[in-house]
Protein backbone atom coordinates (compact mmCIF):
# COMPACT_ATOMS: atom_id res chain seq x y z
CA UNK A 1 0.00 0.00 0.00
CA UNK A 2 1.12 3.67 -0.85
CA UNK A 3 0.62 7.12 0.68
CA UNK A 4 1.54 10.24 -0.77
CA UNK A 5 1.28 13.78 -0.17
CA UNK A 6 2.91 16.74 -1.58
CA UNK A 7 3.55 19.79 1.32
CA UNK A 8 5.76 22.53 1.56
CA UNK A 9 8.18 23.57 4.50
CA UNK A 10 8.43 26.89 5.53
CA UNK A 11 11.28 29.31 4.19
CA UNK A 12 14.34 28.71 5.68
CA UNK A 13 17.68 30.39 5.60
CA UNK A 14 20.88 29.26 3.52
CA UNK A 15 22.03 26.27 6.01
CA UNK A 16 20.96 22.91 7.69
CA UNK A 17 18.02 22.85 9.52
CA UNK A 18 16.27 20.16 11.62
CA UNK A 19 13.14 19.58 10.42
CA UNK A 20 11.85 16.49 11.89
CA UNK A 21 8.65 17.65 13.91
CA UNK A 22 7.60 20.04 10.36
CA UNK A 23 7.25 16.43 8.73
CA UNK A 24 6.24 14.06 11.65
CA UNK A 25 3.20 16.87 12.08
CA UNK A 26 2.12 16.32 8.28
CA UNK A 27 2.44 12.45 8.43
CA UNK A 28 -0.48 10.36 7.90
CA UNK A 29 -1.01 7.93 10.02
CA UNK A 30 2.03 5.12 9.46
CA UNK A 31 1.35 1.47 9.47
CA UNK A 32 2.73 -0.69 11.71
CA UNK A 33 5.66 -1.93 9.24
CA UNK A 34 6.67 -0.15 6.43
CA UNK A 35 8.96 2.75 4.91
CA UNK A 36 9.16 6.72 4.72
CA UNK A 37 10.72 7.85 1.48
CA UNK A 38 11.13 11.88 1.41
CA UNK A 39 12.03 13.56 -1.42
CA UNK A 40 12.69 17.51 -2.40
CA UNK A 41 11.57 18.29 -6.09
CA UNK A 42 15.01 20.71 -6.24
CA UNK A 43 18.06 20.75 -7.63
CA UNK A 44 20.21 23.58 -5.10
CA UNK A 45 19.03 22.01 -2.12
CA UNK A 46 18.83 18.50 -0.34
CA UNK A 47 18.07 16.28 2.46
CA UNK A 48 20.22 14.35 4.78
CA UNK A 49 19.88 12.65 8.60
CA UNK A 50 22.13 13.56 11.28
CA UNK A 51 22.68 14.92 15.01
CA UNK A 52 19.81 16.18 15.99
CA UNK A 53 20.62 18.11 19.67
CA UNK A 54 23.35 20.59 18.86
CA UNK A 55 23.04 23.24 16.73
CA UNK A 56 26.78 23.82 16.67
CA UNK A 57 26.36 20.51 14.67
CA UNK A 58 24.11 22.16 11.96
CA UNK A 59 26.24 25.72 11.75
CA UNK A 60 29.17 23.39 11.28
CA UNK A 61 27.80 21.12 8.65
CA UNK A 62 27.42 25.01 6.71
CA UNK A 63 31.04 25.72 7.61
CA UNK A 64 32.61 22.33 5.92
CA UNK A 65 29.92 22.72 3.15
CA UNK A 66 31.31 26.32 2.15
CA UNK A 67 35.03 24.88 2.16
CA UNK A 68 34.30 21.59 0.18
CA UNK A 69 32.64 23.58 -2.38
CA UNK A 70 33.88 26.99 -2.81
CA UNK A 71 31.82 29.84 -4.74
CA UNK A 72 33.70 32.11 -6.92
CA UNK A 73 35.87 29.43 -7.99
CA UNK A 74 36.84 31.00 -11.38
CA UNK A 75 36.62 27.57 -13.41
CA UNK A 76 32.98 27.97 -13.06
CA UNK A 77 31.13 28.08 -16.02
CA UNK A 78 27.19 28.25 -14.91
CA UNK A 79 27.45 31.52 -12.83
CA UNK A 80 24.38 33.38 -14.35
CA UNK A 81 22.50 32.86 -11.10
CA UNK A 82 25.24 34.24 -8.86
CA UNK A 83 27.91 32.74 -6.56
CA UNK A 84 25.82 30.70 -4.42
CA UNK A 85 24.17 28.21 -6.95
CA UNK A 86 26.56 26.68 -8.70
CA UNK A 87 28.02 25.21 -5.42
CA UNK A 88 24.58 24.67 -4.49
CA UNK A 89 24.03 22.28 -7.14
CA UNK A 90 27.34 20.52 -6.00
CA UNK A 91 26.01 19.78 -2.79
CA UNK A 92 23.17 19.02 -3.78
CA UNK A 93 24.06 15.63 -5.09
CA UNK A 94 26.49 15.39 -2.20
CA UNK A 95 24.03 14.86 0.40
CA UNK A 96 21.79 13.68 -1.99
CA UNK A 97 17.19 14.69 -2.77
CA UNK A 98 15.67 12.24 -0.63
CA UNK A 99 15.86 9.98 2.55
CA UNK A 100 13.89 6.79 3.13
CA UNK A 101 13.28 5.89 6.81
CA UNK A 102 12.26 2.78 8.10
CA UNK A 103 8.78 2.83 10.16
CA UNK A 104 8.40 0.18 12.75
CA UNK A 105 5.27 -0.34 15.37
CA UNK A 106 3.80 2.94 13.28
CA UNK A 107 6.86 5.66 14.08
CA UNK A 108 9.67 6.86 12.42
CA UNK A 109 12.32 4.20 13.44
CA UNK A 110 15.32 7.15 13.68
CA UNK A 111 18.25 6.47 15.99
CA UNK A 112 18.22 8.40 19.39
CA UNK A 113 20.53 10.68 17.83
CA UNK A 114 18.89 10.91 14.36
CA UNK A 115 17.13 13.86 13.29
CA UNK A 116 15.95 15.09 9.50
CA UNK A 117 17.88 18.30 8.10
CA UNK A 118 16.53 20.17 5.05
CA UNK A 119 20.17 21.35 3.77
CA UNK A 120 19.43 24.85 2.18
CA UNK A 121 22.01 25.63 0.12
CA UNK A 122 21.09 29.28 -2.04
CA UNK A 123 20.86 32.19 -0.24
CA UNK A 124 17.38 32.92 -0.70
CA UNK A 125 15.88 29.57 -1.99
CA UNK A 126 12.40 30.45 -0.78
CA UNK A 127 10.15 27.49 0.19
CA UNK A 128 10.57 24.28 -0.89
CA UNK A 129 7.99 21.36 -2.04
CA UNK A 130 8.36 17.89 -0.55
CA UNK A 131 6.99 14.55 -1.79
CA UNK A 132 6.41 12.29 1.33
CA UNK A 133 5.54 8.77 0.19
CA UNK A 134 4.64 5.60 2.66
CA UNK A 135 5.01 2.13 2.10
CA UNK A 136 3.46 -0.52 3.66
CA UNK B 1 3.50 -4.88 -6.37
CA UNK B 2 6.72 -4.65 -7.92
CA UNK B 3 7.76 -4.69 -11.58
CA UNK B 4 11.38 -4.87 -12.54
CA UNK B 5 13.69 -4.54 -15.59
CA UNK B 6 17.18 -4.59 -16.09
CA UNK B 7 18.17 -2.35 -18.98
CA UNK B 8 21.92 -1.15 -20.40
CA UNK B 9 22.81 2.67 -20.66
CA UNK B 10 24.52 3.72 -24.05
CA UNK B 11 28.14 4.42 -23.60
CA UNK B 12 28.89 7.45 -22.38
CA UNK B 13 32.06 9.45 -21.95
CA UNK B 14 33.60 10.04 -18.50
CA UNK B 15 31.78 13.13 -17.11
CA UNK B 16 27.72 13.88 -15.94
CA UNK B 17 24.91 12.94 -18.60
CA UNK B 18 21.43 13.87 -18.17
CA UNK B 19 19.53 10.52 -18.84
CA UNK B 20 16.09 11.22 -17.94
CA UNK B 21 14.91 10.60 -21.02
CA UNK B 22 16.43 7.52 -21.96
CA UNK B 23 15.24 6.09 -18.32
CA UNK B 24 11.59 7.01 -18.95
CA UNK B 25 11.60 5.67 -22.58
CA UNK B 26 12.04 2.07 -21.57
CA UNK B 27 10.07 2.27 -17.84
CA UNK B 28 6.58 0.38 -17.83
CA UNK B 29 3.12 1.86 -17.14
CA UNK B 30 3.40 3.82 -14.40
CA UNK B 31 1.23 3.52 -11.65
CA UNK B 32 -0.98 5.91 -10.01
CA UNK B 33 1.26 6.14 -6.93
CA UNK B 34 4.30 4.89 -6.06
CA UNK B 35 8.26 4.91 -6.52
CA UNK B 36 10.83 4.48 -9.30
CA UNK B 37 13.87 3.01 -8.28
CA UNK B 38 16.87 3.56 -10.13
CA UNK B 39 20.46 0.92 -9.59
CA UNK B 40 23.79 1.10 -10.81
CA UNK B 41 25.42 -1.88 -10.57
CA UNK B 42 29.09 -0.64 -10.78
CA UNK B 43 31.38 0.76 -8.27
CA UNK B 44 33.03 3.29 -10.29
CA UNK B 45 29.67 5.60 -12.06
CA UNK B 46 26.58 6.98 -9.90
CA UNK B 47 23.57 8.20 -10.31
CA UNK B 48 22.25 11.53 -8.70
CA UNK B 49 19.30 14.05 -9.65
CA UNK B 50 20.27 17.94 -10.85
CA UNK B 51 19.92 20.64 -13.01
CA UNK B 52 18.46 19.51 -16.25
CA UNK B 53 18.62 22.96 -18.12
CA UNK B 54 22.11 24.14 -18.90
CA UNK B 55 24.97 21.80 -19.87
CA UNK B 56 27.66 24.06 -18.15
CA UNK B 57 26.26 22.78 -14.87
CA UNK B 58 26.90 19.06 -15.88
CA UNK B 59 30.44 20.45 -16.94
CA UNK B 60 31.03 22.31 -13.75
CA UNK B 61 30.40 18.86 -11.54
CA UNK B 62 33.26 17.28 -13.42
CA UNK B 63 35.65 20.08 -12.72
CA UNK B 64 34.57 20.29 -8.98
CA UNK B 65 34.56 16.23 -8.77
CA UNK B 66 38.10 16.55 -10.21
CA UNK B 67 39.05 18.88 -7.35
CA UNK B 68 37.39 17.32 -4.46
CA UNK B 69 39.15 13.62 -5.28
CA UNK B 70 42.30 14.51 -7.32
CA UNK B 71 43.83 11.77 -9.34
CA UNK B 72 47.25 11.00 -8.90
CA UNK B 73 47.59 11.22 -4.84
CA UNK B 74 50.68 8.90 -4.12
CA UNK B 75 48.70 8.02 -0.73
CA UNK B 76 46.64 5.93 -3.24
CA UNK B 77 47.65 2.19 -2.61
CA UNK B 78 45.24 1.40 -5.49
CA UNK B 79 46.56 2.02 -8.96
CA UNK B 80 47.09 -1.04 -11.04
CA UNK B 81 43.84 -0.18 -12.97
CA UNK B 82 44.80 3.40 -13.65
CA UNK B 83 44.94 6.43 -12.42
CA UNK B 84 41.18 7.39 -13.02
CA UNK B 85 39.92 4.28 -11.41
CA UNK B 86 40.82 4.99 -7.53
CA UNK B 87 38.87 8.56 -7.51
CA UNK B 88 36.01 6.88 -9.39
CA UNK B 89 35.25 4.71 -6.72
CA UNK B 90 35.30 7.51 -3.98
CA UNK B 91 32.90 9.94 -6.60
CA UNK B 92 31.08 6.87 -7.15
CA UNK B 93 30.12 6.70 -2.78
CA UNK B 94 29.75 10.22 -2.61
CA UNK B 95 26.70 10.43 -5.32
CA UNK B 96 25.28 7.16 -4.79
CA UNK B 97 24.45 4.03 -6.67
CA UNK B 98 20.70 4.85 -6.61
CA UNK B 99 18.28 7.50 -6.62
CA UNK B 100 14.36 6.81 -5.80
CA UNK B 101 11.52 8.95 -7.51
CA UNK B 102 8.05 9.39 -6.51
CA UNK B 103 5.56 8.37 -9.11
CA UNK B 104 2.43 10.14 -9.21
CA UNK B 105 -0.62 10.36 -11.44
CA UNK B 106 1.48 8.15 -13.54
CA UNK B 107 3.91 10.27 -14.42
CA UNK B 108 7.94 10.75 -12.00
CA UNK B 109 7.62 13.69 -9.80
CA UNK B 110 10.39 15.31 -10.22
CA UNK B 111 10.85 19.17 -9.94
CA UNK B 112 10.99 21.03 -12.93
CA UNK B 113 14.37 21.46 -12.81
CA UNK B 114 15.83 17.96 -11.94
CA UNK B 115 16.69 15.57 -14.35
CA UNK B 116 18.27 12.11 -13.79
CA UNK B 117 22.23 12.29 -13.98
CA UNK B 118 24.82 9.43 -15.35
CA UNK B 119 27.63 9.90 -13.22
CA UNK B 120 30.23 8.51 -15.61
CA UNK B 121 33.79 8.69 -13.36
CA UNK B 122 35.99 5.99 -15.84
CA UNK B 123 37.63 7.06 -18.63
CA UNK B 124 36.38 4.22 -20.72
CA UNK B 125 33.72 2.79 -18.58
CA UNK B 126 31.48 1.39 -21.14
CA UNK B 127 28.42 0.54 -21.10
CA UNK B 128 26.44 0.62 -17.72
CA UNK B 129 24.22 -1.49 -16.42
CA UNK B 130 20.81 -1.01 -14.71
CA UNK B 131 18.20 -2.01 -12.52
CA UNK B 132 15.04 -0.13 -12.68
CA UNK B 133 12.34 -1.45 -10.02
CA UNK B 134 8.64 0.25 -9.85
CA UNK B 135 6.71 0.16 -6.67
CA UNK B 136 2.95 0.15 -5.96
CA UNK C 1 4.33 -6.98 1.67
CA UNK C 2 7.07 -6.25 4.32
CA UNK C 3 9.54 -7.50 5.79
CA UNK C 4 11.72 -6.12 8.66
CA UNK C 5 14.21 -7.22 11.23
CA UNK C 6 16.65 -5.06 13.52
CA UNK C 7 20.18 -6.49 13.34
CA UNK C 8 23.69 -5.60 15.22
CA UNK C 9 26.12 -6.12 13.77
CA UNK C 10 30.48 -6.51 14.99
CA UNK C 11 32.25 -3.63 16.33
CA UNK C 12 34.66 -2.76 13.69
CA UNK C 13 37.57 -0.20 13.72
CA UNK C 14 37.03 3.05 12.16
CA UNK C 15 37.60 2.83 8.57
CA UNK C 16 35.82 0.87 5.49
CA UNK C 17 34.64 -2.87 5.94
CA UNK C 18 32.74 -4.81 3.77
CA UNK C 19 29.55 -6.51 5.07
CA UNK C 20 27.94 -8.05 2.60
CA UNK C 21 28.17 -11.31 3.79
CA UNK C 22 27.24 -9.98 7.71
CA UNK C 23 23.89 -8.93 6.40
CA UNK C 24 23.30 -11.66 3.65
CA UNK C 25 23.39 -14.38 6.42
CA UNK C 26 20.56 -12.70 9.12
CA UNK C 27 18.06 -11.68 5.95
CA UNK C 28 15.01 -13.23 5.77
CA UNK C 29 14.24 -15.67 2.70
CA UNK C 30 13.94 -13.16 -0.08
CA UNK C 31 11.14 -12.63 -2.34
CA UNK C 32 11.32 -13.58 -6.15
CA UNK C 33 11.11 -9.36 -6.50
CA UNK C 34 11.51 -6.63 -4.37
CA UNK C 35 14.02 -4.28 -2.60
CA UNK C 36 16.03 -4.28 0.10
CA UNK C 37 16.56 -1.29 2.14
CA UNK C 38 19.40 -1.31 4.89
CA UNK C 39 19.32 1.68 7.63
CA UNK C 40 22.15 2.57 9.97
CA UNK C 41 20.91 4.30 12.90
CA UNK C 42 23.36 6.66 13.81
CA UNK C 43 24.57 9.92 12.81
CA UNK C 44 28.73 8.82 13.17
CA UNK C 45 28.33 6.28 10.76
CA UNK C 46 27.32 5.48 7.44
CA UNK C 47 26.17 3.14 4.15
CA UNK C 48 27.71 2.32 0.92
CA UNK C 49 28.03 -0.10 -1.86
CA UNK C 50 31.79 -0.35 -3.61
CA UNK C 51 34.34 -2.21 -4.60
CA UNK C 52 34.46 -6.06 -2.76
CA UNK C 53 37.63 -6.89 -3.91
CA UNK C 54 40.51 -5.60 -2.64
CA UNK C 55 41.34 -4.35 0.79
CA UNK C 56 43.19 -1.39 -0.56
CA UNK C 57 40.44 0.54 -1.84
CA UNK C 58 38.75 0.18 1.53
CA UNK C 59 42.30 1.97 3.15
CA UNK C 60 42.10 4.55 0.06
CA UNK C 61 38.50 5.54 0.98
CA UNK C 62 40.04 6.34 4.68
CA UNK C 63 43.11 8.17 3.32
CA UNK C 64 40.40 10.41 1.08
CA UNK C 65 37.73 10.79 3.57
CA UNK C 66 40.08 12.25 6.01
CA UNK C 67 41.75 14.32 3.38
CA UNK C 68 37.99 15.30 2.35
CA UNK C 69 36.99 16.25 6.21
CA UNK C 70 40.19 16.88 8.23
CA UNK C 71 40.02 16.82 12.09
CA UNK C 72 41.09 19.64 13.96
CA UNK C 73 39.83 22.45 11.80
CA UNK C 74 40.06 25.57 14.28
CA UNK C 75 36.36 26.43 12.93
CA UNK C 76 35.11 23.30 14.40
CA UNK C 77 32.40 24.40 16.85
CA UNK C 78 31.44 21.04 17.85
CA UNK C 79 34.40 19.49 19.58
CA UNK C 80 33.24 18.33 23.18
CA UNK C 81 33.12 14.64 22.17
CA UNK C 82 36.57 14.55 20.65
CA UNK C 83 38.52 15.67 17.25
CA UNK C 84 37.39 12.44 15.62
CA UNK C 85 33.45 13.64 16.36
CA UNK C 86 32.47 16.46 13.98
CA UNK C 87 33.95 14.99 10.80
CA UNK C 88 32.47 11.90 11.57
CA UNK C 89 28.77 13.36 11.07
CA UNK C 90 30.11 14.97 7.67
CA UNK C 91 31.03 11.97 6.48
CA UNK C 92 27.94 10.56 7.35
CA UNK C 93 26.01 12.66 5.79
CA UNK C 94 28.34 12.08 2.50
CA UNK C 95 27.73 8.41 1.94
CA UNK C 96 23.91 8.59 4.00
CA UNK C 97 22.38 6.37 6.27
CA UNK C 98 20.93 3.59 3.81
CA UNK C 99 21.26 1.56 0.89
CA UNK C 100 18.38 0.50 -1.13
CA UNK C 101 19.55 -3.07 -3.42
CA UNK C 102 17.40 -4.87 -5.90
CA UNK C 103 15.95 -8.21 -4.98
CA UNK C 104 16.10 -10.22 -8.28
CA UNK C 105 15.53 -14.30 -8.55
CA UNK C 106 16.12 -14.46 -4.62
CA UNK C 107 19.02 -12.50 -4.01
CA UNK C 108 20.80 -9.13 -3.89
CA UNK C 109 20.95 -8.31 -7.45
CA UNK C 110 24.46 -6.31 -6.54
CA UNK C 111 27.20 -6.21 -9.54
CA UNK C 112 29.85 -8.49 -9.79
CA UNK C 113 32.28 -5.84 -7.97
CA UNK C 114 29.75 -4.50 -5.24
CA UNK C 115 30.03 -5.23 -2.01
CA UNK C 116 28.03 -3.53 1.34
CA UNK C 117 30.29 -1.28 3.55
CA UNK C 118 30.08 0.11 6.87
CA UNK C 119 31.84 3.23 6.76
CA UNK C 120 32.91 3.58 10.45
CA UNK C 121 33.76 7.00 11.08
CA UNK C 122 34.46 7.08 14.80
CA UNK C 123 37.84 5.71 16.71
CA UNK C 124 35.61 4.01 18.96
CA UNK C 125 32.02 3.91 17.33
CA UNK C 126 30.86 0.27 19.69
CA UNK C 127 28.65 -1.82 17.81
CA UNK C 128 26.23 -0.33 15.00
CA UNK C 129 22.44 -0.90 14.62
CA UNK C 130 20.81 -1.84 11.27
CA UNK C 131 16.98 -1.72 10.13
CA UNK C 132 16.89 -4.29 7.43
CA UNK C 133 13.07 -3.75 5.66
CA UNK C 134 12.50 -6.42 2.78
CA UNK C 135 10.01 -5.48 0.35
CA UNK C 136 8.15 -7.00 -2.08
Amino acid sequence: MVEQIEVRLGEYKRGFHLITNEIVSQLPELPEYGLLHIFIKHSSAGLTLNENADYTVREDFETVFNKLVPENDPDYQHTLEGPDDMPAHIKSSLVGASVTIPITGGRLNLGTWQGIYLCEFRNYGGSRKLVLTVYS
